[in-house]
């Protein structure tokens, strides 16, 4: 086998590769590191403007990129399941997300800082792996690793935001990696162990008092510690009972964003000042409220509308006035006397609060401007497990019950499971955050029961944004129902763009300026199947053919073998850029247009295959778990008769309000 | 489709089955319950019965079923990867296993219970999936979903005898699963967080000092609970190179253990009066060896020879007569006061414990009785630990570096990673066995560099035994990497046993008798794949066939459409069982052998296939991907060449050591 094939081969194969393991764990390591100084910036600065001051500047930073708004994980998601989305992971995009983000939060919006570090981790993560470096570390060019890197990276930045290694880890599997096997999690593992031990040894310095190089248990977590938590066995019927509101809260919360979401597409669209106007009046109307209800409360409740600071307030009314991070870190660990229940009032103003809650971060989720969502869920369910833990004090008496905090805890992550459907991962970012290790258990069943009583209703955001407003074709774990009755035949596209074998340069590039599918069957003999070709490939092959005269007479006998272009001219430098079709077109001369190619030495004849009167199922499997895009559908008797892509996974499911895909896309 | 294809077809697709989750889930809470019921039986027993009284009977335990020897974790991993051994999962191995597990606990042995436990669990899962339940729940029947009961009942048995519900899980990921997917996840959890609920619920109470009830973070955790802990920076290269001897150590251990086995294997045997009496010697001399070091240590510093009770012993000296989860806690937390310093007599019997642990657990592992493996590694580990803290306690000083304790507890860490190579759930065990959320950094960085030392010298312990002794064709995570270069056709077997679609009974019954393969390639006009059928099926066919006239006349046009077995018939009511082909051939007359069958209604479609040409490392993919046991070899113009099975993949990776198989095995 020629080197040139065995080029070719190798890099379409994607399981063929086993790069220098050491290599990639260096990789990873300085991944983790640039995340954490990201990260880092993002923190301090966040943590020294004050609340209120930037209420339109947003705006600004979202013009740049509009996938910069957000949380990211959808398009992460999407990313890490195989389907790519223009920018997803550009340097702009990153440097719009990761500004865009100080001053979203800065002006009081009820948005997390950690949705958009894990896109902004990610995005180190696919910058990284683009890198020169990969002079040295070929390996590293091939697609599917560098999808590993864009796990660890967003890896990497959960790690960093909650300073939750394991729960990160869980999170890249759950949510995104659908290719997963050891070597990944590995990977993974030391990503976030790395972002984790990065910002342990800055924040504990800066923010818990301790010395610079001393870590261990003392390390602040990020939503405070809990000592000791005891409850009760019938508590845990509460809990779940929790469980099953906020998966109701969640599927709710879902639909309101759905309908906004598409009033929005229609009426005010991705960009331009409609969008931006938008993104100032919300933040004014959801400041404004902020900063007047508890003044108000307080001239309700008889006292006089004077200057008042913030630790004038009583516990319920600063909260108003707190951001996401300390009012959490408020409802879990305020502990008011054994002997003190709180009064009606301030037991609805907590009430109020974690509507108002619920109703702007729903509003706020799908703005122009980069927000998470992670922050404003737990804060919305911390609120409402702390009006269930007061409520059930005030009825049962103090300590009978577990501590209002620990209810606030169990709301929390009732909530965040209700809507965006994560659960394992959830429940060990909560572990991790509070410090807590034991109380495991009643987390984990209360983000199931959540997760269940959600999906009976709808999806969870993050996949409703990618399925049902996007329309991005992504793989769920297991094909729909109806695959099992459903045939390939039934869904395949019949209509396909073939190359052969050896065929006219002009033929062939026709065939790439009608369609934009990056893939291409192989035929020999007009029937049979030879194997399959990447666009990429084909074009550089034109380009470069006549100077290595790869091209053949129009007539007469082929050589044998025949003329390929040497290894050095196809290893391509960067991963993606292979050289357009313009520039193609351009270098090719009227008479080479008569010319013969033999694209056999190029061909992958690694791919898989599948029959038509396969099940639907079994080719979803394939699909999922080799990360396939397309898949050539092959007769018992080894002819072709068409090709299956993802889109037609998903239209076969038959999703709900789809709309009819264009050919373009295959 | 009538309703017999349907039923073959859906059966023998693994992922066209969607059974209904709530049952699932159902029975995974049964089976936690059954499990934790076991575990808190032989916590208890193992707890009474006091060390040394019963040297002898667990070899008596043994010769029930020689499979109950052993830890366990290496048969239910073979399962878990595709490969059934007989009687893995068999009520009479559990019952050997369950009762032999606490003589060989009591009798003094360094062994863990968890192993067993572990194994128990899997065949407490195994038989739920068998239960009479099924006829209700059939999709239960189906074998991808027996093995997810199976990781189940393993996930359930770590996670009570930890209490260490996420470490459980992703040890089942790490060491189990190769077909994971976040449905199996949540199965899963559902299951070690029950287990783990369950042995809270009870042994808080029994243990913890706690009222009946009453959950939360005071139950009491397996290996005592550790405070806070600070250490410095520089303390985490010592943590490293405590990685690096934990993985050297380790690597000795499997080789040292893997020429005993060799040896034991040829001058032994697997069962009979030797391995009967070997293991009563061993028991005599480590019994003795534990009993007498600390009276003549005491003897030697010049203490009488007279009768001593334990509690008048030093805390070096009580080690040795203590058993393995106390001892591991006094190693962990037994704090010396601030200004005593270990004098060197009792730093040099600290040592000799640790090497005469680390001895005898390499002799113990592979004797005829039940053993873990967990436990007396995490022991030895964690003296050898002590040992380090202490020595550098003593160089520097108390107070200038961490806790001994805490020195105990990384080289225990990194002991068990070196021996067993579990990396990731390890350290999430480790963590919650403990109580400590937030010193998961130094022990994952410990686990993941101890791993990669033991790595470059040898294999695990677990799949030394099951490679390299037991000769099991598991598949790892990634191909070998000469694989890129082998292609299918220099592996395949071309003596096939095929089937045509429409073949005479006698003929059937000939290639059913002439091979033992468990699956056919059926063959449409002799030339072409027209899918492949199962054994069992086949049996099932001939058994049944005559009774529903599914037999043809020997000539003439078969009927259209081919006469079936309804689905009732077809139904059949334990998975694997079958027909025997012994009764297949009583129940056929002379009269049959002559008449033909048309096998196209029952054929599975769904199949995969492979090309001659294609690399073996992507049909290395599909195998580990998909769970694959055979795969057919399909020319590009559809013509059958080969077939491609588990053990080819193996033997293609050029294993050192490994024998020829036999034909049998396919």
């Amino acid at each position: 086998m020629s080197r040139a094939i065995r080029c070719v081969t190798q890099s379409s194969c994607q399981c063929a590769c086993k790069p220098a393991q050491v290599h990639s764990l260096v990789i990873v390591v300085v991944v983790a590191v640039v995340v954490i100084v990201v990260v880092i910036v993002v923190v301090v600065v966040d943590a020294s403007i004050p609340s209120g001051v930037a209420p339109c500047s947003e705006a600004l930073a979202h013009s740049a990129q509009v996938l910069a708004a957000g949380s990211g994980i959808p398009e992460i998601k999407c990313y890490l399941n195989g389907v790519k989305l223009p920018k997803v992971v550009g340097f702009r995009t990153w440097i719009a997300k990761a500004v865009g983000i100080v001053f979203s939060v800065a002006a009081g919006l009820p948005c997390g800082k950690e949705g958009p570090m894990i896109h902004s981790g990610a995005i180190v993560g696919a910058m990284v792996s683009h890198l020169n470096l990969q002079k040295r570390l070929r390996a590293l060019c091939v697609e599917v690793e560098m999808r590993d890197f864009v796990a660890a990276g967003a890896c990497a930045g959960v790690s960093a935001a909650f300073g939750a290694p394991i729960g990160a880890v869980l999170f890249a599997v759950e949510e995104g990696a659908s290719h997963m096997n050891p070597k990944v999690l590995t990977q993974l593992f030391v990503a976030s162990a790395t972002a984790t031990f990065c910002s342990r040894l800055v924040l504990g310095p800066l923010f818990g008092g301790i010395q610079f190089g001393e870590l261990g248990t003392l390390v602040p977590v990020s939503f405070g510690r809990y000592d000791e938590i005891v409850f009760r066995l019938r508590e845990m019927l509460i809990f779940m009972l929790m469980g099953v509101c906020g998966g109701l809260l969640g599927a709710l919360f879902n639909e309101m964003n759905r309908r906004l979401c598409l009033w929005r597409s229609r009426h005010i669209g991705p960009r331009g000042w409609r969008r931006f106007l938008e993104a100032l009046g919300v933040t004014f109307v959801i400041a404004s409220c902020r900063f007047l209800v508890p003044i108000f409360w307080r001239a309700a409740a008889g006292h006089h509308l004077q200057a008042t600071r913030i630790d004038e307030l009583g516990p319920m009314e600063k909260l108003w006035w707190e951001m996401g991070q300390p009012a959490i870190k408020q409802l879990f660990h305020a502990e008011v006397e054994p002997e003190h229940v709180l009064s009606h009032h301030e037991l609805l103003l907590l009430l109020l609060y974690a509507i108002a809650n619920y109703v702007f971060s729903c509003w706020t989720y799908g703005l122009g401007v980069p927000s998470g969502l992670f922050v404003p869920s737990l804060l919305t369910g911390a609120a409402f497990g702390r009006f269930v833990g007061e409520l059930l004090a005030m009825l049962f008496g103090r300590g009978s019950t577990a501590p209002p905090g620990v209810y606030a805890l169990v709301g929390a992550a009732a909530m965040l499971a209700g809507t965006a459907r994560i659960t394992i991962s959830l429940a060990m970012i909560v572990i991790e955050a509070t410090g807590i290790g034991s109380f495991g258990l009643p987390i984990f069943a209360t983000v199931m029961i959540a997760k269940w009583t959600g999906d009976y209703f709808n999806r969870g955001i993050y996949d409703l944004h990618i399925i049902e407003l996007k329309h991005v074709p992504i793989l769920g774990e297991e094909p729909e129902h109806d695959m099992v009755r459903l045939k390939v035949e039934d869904v395949m596209a019949s209509s396909l763009v073939v190359l052969e074998a050896v065929e006219t340069v002009g033929s062939i590039l026709t065939k790439l300026e009608s369609c934009s599918h990056q893939g291409f069957p192989v035929m020999a003999d007009y029937r049979l199947l030879e194997g399959t070709i990447q666009r990429g490939i084909v074009h550089l092959i034109l380009l470069r053919g006549a100077k290595y005269h790869v091209f053949q007479p129009a007539t007469g006998l082929l050589s044998s073998p025949p003329p390929i272009i040497p290894y050095e001219a196809m290893a391509w430098r960067r991963i993606n850029k292979f050289p357009d079709i313009k520039d193609v077109q351009r270098s090719l001369t009227r008479e080479d247009y008569g010319l013969r190619i033999d694209l056999r030495p190029y061909v992958n004849r690694n791919g898989y295959t599948v029959r038509p009167d396969a099940s639907m199922a079994s080719c979803y499997s394939l699909f999922r778990h080799l990360g396939l895009r397309h898949l050539p559908v092959v007769r018992q008797d080894g002819t072709v008769c068409g090709i299956i892509t993802r889109k037609d996974l998903i239209l076969s499911g038959g999703l709900p309000g789809f709309p009819a895909i264009s050919d373009s896309g295959r």
